[in-house]
């Protein structure tokens, strides 16, 4: 049993991609990706993009307040915004608590 | 701000698909929707999967219970038992309360 992110947070990030601007979206998703793991309390990310536009991104922090920082980050709120003028038709964000975990990894035998 | 979900318990399962038998995965995937959708507290599933075949599924339910009768239910076990022998190279199961949460929808004015 894998506890390892019992207590962290993790922030749920639901969405559809209009198609637009997909030179800059990329751009702008690496610099999130960089920017993220440099933010204090960052704790890893999980992220899958289908080729409906529909993708669903999890980042982890180590508690409320790293996951808030994150949020007000400057550059971070900027991109929000472009996310909403042209990258997103729809989003859902889910901030939830992790009480427990499990992983399973296949045994090449 | 949609709160819908405070409160509820979002499951976080993060997966790699071996590639093997697919027709048996899709199968077995859809029936599992399908039963989850009928169990009592279910509150809605978001699930994507990428071209690399790593794949996030998040289920709602209204609580703990709830969760963990479903990862009890008989065939839902029994179908867990096949995606470890056949259909998946690792997954992560994450369990988590959830605290807050948004959601936006673009204007198509």
């Amino acid at each position: 049993m894998n506890t390892d992110r019992v207590g962290q947070i993790a922030v749920i990030f639901v969405s559809r991609r209009t198609g637009a601007d997909e030179e800059g979206y990329r751009a702008a998703s690496a610099r999130m990706d960089d920017l993220a793991a440099r933010q204090p309390g960052y704790c890893g990310i999980d992220a899958v993009r289908g080729s409906d536009g529909v993708g669903i991104t999890v980042s982890y922090w180590s508690d409320d307040a790293a996951a808030r920082a994150w949020r007000d980050q400057a550059e971070h709120a900027a991109t929000r915004d472009q996310g909403r003028e042209r990258w997103y038709d729809w989003y859902t964000l889910t901030v939830a608590t992790v009480t427990r975990g499990y992983a399973w990894t296949r045994n090449w035998a």
